[in-house]
């Protein structure tokens, strides 16, 4: 699969309509960037196919971890689409911009009290509980404060999806949730319909992230399906909501080739719609919980290169000036980009780099053996999808200041994030 | 080798003559720990040792990416050593602080134009190149200030240190400095020594990070005389300065055994001295940069304990109230720590216990088969040797807020670094 690429007539890379090289000399580098449109059609999308496939009863709540901020919640909510948040900060900004709470899911291993007791007055939809001791604690709040938490329990499917180790979280030996096999989710779900203010609504799973096929999401949507069932057999309650969860794959480079999430969306429909049929049960509402796909292609990053190394026989290391502070994948999961040079976007790759960061540290690199062209001192260095987990996961290392986001749409650009100055590296020193 | 623990006479934890549970009550958790006395005297340890070994030619430069902030900057100066920085906003932490300016040696493989400029202005001690562009830059720079950039160069010396892959940076394919083995070096030299409005004061190398032997730094200290000797030799120019860098290792569980630096600083200044006689050298000035070495076991981490999840046959996850986002090291290197419960601190271990964050990913883990004794919902869990490099990278994953940072000091506790607010973390955000 090509990816496509816009180019300007002397051979820009064109974001949003806008030239990569003026946005890299307007707001200087390094940039996020974040195109608008591909955002937005990917809420759109998700959210059509969501209503549907599943007769107006699909939800699809953003995965605001991949990328969190004010903006962000705000074109969700106007996308008519909810929120995935995983704590008192990505709550907080939601409600900062009045996002409709009834659309947002509460997720996490270890909740804090304040973020329970948060969730419950700002009255969001779906708190995702992940253990019993969760419950107690929420069951105990919602009581001081006379009301009834809307609950979703996370189940653990004891499906392997075949991803990285560290983002595979549906097999039995994770930190999350209740586990199916063991009978610790009917456990959990018979203690939740009889704890006191807690109102079991239904069931979450999520199996993985950055999945690039089908088979394993129907594999988990038949388990909890199944499951379904058995309680409505065991309890004679039917779970009203099926979230589950996201994980769908992006292209990062050209080895990456994800399933169109509307031809996922369908399978698992189908699936689903089969087994009520089959089991006897109302379709449920169903959750979707995207948030990679949502805005990791739509998002580049601008760079611009400092200086080379030739390491003859070995490699050529070429500098930019950022690094593992604005983008740690590399660091933490050997992620793969794809890179070009913005003010030469129409060129042919001509060499292999290994393109190293500014930090003081020989780990910090971007990526290695990526194609370009002949690189020099001053070309603009793109690295493309790096909409998710890069803004979010960024840190302050070597006291590197994290850079602005820019939300570029028909040619115009605004900052939605604006960049750090020195001044606010040193606010919190005492 | 048996860690040092002081325990109060109800079992807690004493960090500076601080009640650990105390701390982790009137601050909050996740919280950092800084025992003052500790970062104190290993800076005194090294100044002296280095006075001593060096004939009063020896200078100790603090490596601040390890830890950087206001007070640690202002202990510094204090304490009479010198900074070793590596970005703008490090060396704008010194400057304001009115760090005294000849002591600091700016690094970094890819300065910008902006660091290398306000480098000049505040006058730094040494400017560390990295390579030939950035040795023209600095000298038009330089030119256009009418001033003389005192520098030494970076010099791969080729000595490999068995340390993770990550963290070493002497050997030929690295992203930093000139390679003595190509002659790369050597020109390096001749060009510095002919470039206007750089004054060419010496060498610098580093061999790696967390090195627990003396032999290479002897080594390392070996080749850079020969270097220093051949220079002489083929100029008549004499080196004034050699800058051995850092990277000596610490404690961070029973595995490790640090040479005592005193020890090392020994063999290496008789080396040096040895060399010098030999090849009939002055005695140039040398510089070391401890980072880790001297924050490092001076820090410690406090967690609450949130939740248990436990997964007959493979494992039991304890899940704290922080994770990858206030220490990524286990996520990015496997590197690990030795904890213990800082409310029952005398108790021996009975379990072992994964140790996950609350991070909504799997692979957010501070450690897997943790000896610990018992644990309950509410105890402290204390990581050791948390000083280096997890404030100085911890980012903002989860919308997580940064924790505070307390120094400790003889029954006393004071913030050196405020945690973030809610407010913080979307300051930025438009």
């Amino acid at each position: 699969m090509e990816r496509n690429i816009s180019v300007t007539e002397n051979g820009h890379l064109l974001l949003g309509g806008m030239d990569a090289v003026s946005l890299a000399k307007q707001f200087h580098t390094p940039l996020y960037v974040l195109e608008e449109d591909k955002v937005r059609s990917a809420m759109a999308a998700y959210r059509s196919s969501m209503n549907a496939y599943y007769d107006g009863k699909g939800l699809v709540c953003y995965a605001s971890k991949a990328l969190c901020c004010k903006e962000l919640c705000r074109i969700a909510a106007q996308e008519e689409i909810g929120l995935d948040v995983v704590s008192l900060g990505e709550l907080y900004t939601a409600a900062s911009v009045d996002f409709p709470m009834e659309r947002v899911c509460l997720h996490g291993n270890n909740k804090s009290l304040e973020e329970l007791s948060y969730a419950l007055d700002q009255k969001v939809g779906y708190i995702v509980v992940d253990g019993l001791t969760e419950l107690e604690t929420l069951s105990r709040l919602a009581k001081e404060k006379q009301v009834t938490a809307s609950v979703l329990l996370r189940i653990k499917p004891g499906v392997d999806a075949h991803t990285h180790d560290f983002i595979r979280t549906g097999q039995i030996d994770s930190k999350f949730g209740f586990a199916l096999e063991t009978g610790e989710a009917m456990e959990g779900v018979l203690t939740a319909l009889k704890t006191e203010n807690i109102l079991l609504k239904g069931l979450h799973c999520h199996i993985g992230s950055q999945i690039l096929e089908t088979e394993p999401f129907v594999h988990a949507a038949k388990i909890m399906m199944e499951f379904i069932r058995d309680i409505r057999d065991k309890t004679g309650v039917e779970m009203q909501v099926l979230d589950l969860g996201g994980g769908f794959g992006i292209r990062y480079t050209d080895e990456d080739d994800p399933v169109p999430y509307v031809e996922y969306l369908k399978d698992v429909s189908g699936e689903i719609k089969e087994l009520c049929h089959q089991y006897h049960l109302t379709l449920p509402s169903v959750i979707i919980e995207p948030g990679r796909s949502i805005v990791g292609e739509a998002g580049t990053t601008l760079y611009t290169i400092g200086c080379f190394k030739e390491i003859p026989n070995i490699r050529t290391y070429l500098a930019v000036d950022g690094g593992m502070g604005d983008n740690p994948r590399y660091a933490l999961y050997g992620s793969k980009y794809d890179m070009l040079l913005a003010n030469r976007a129409a060129e042919a790759p001509s060499k292999t780099y290994t393109v190293a960061g500014k930090c003081c540290e020989s780990g910090d690199l971007l990526g290695e053996n990526i194609p370009l062209p002949e690189a020099k001192v001053g070309d603009i260095l793109a690295v493309l999808s790096t909409g998710a987990y890069n803004y979010s996961m960024a840190s302050h290392y070597n006291r590197n200041p994290i850079p602005p986001t820019v939300m570029v749409k028909d040619g115009t650009a605004r900052v939605i994030i604006k960049g750090e100055s020195l001044e606010d590296l040193l606010r919190n020193d005492v």
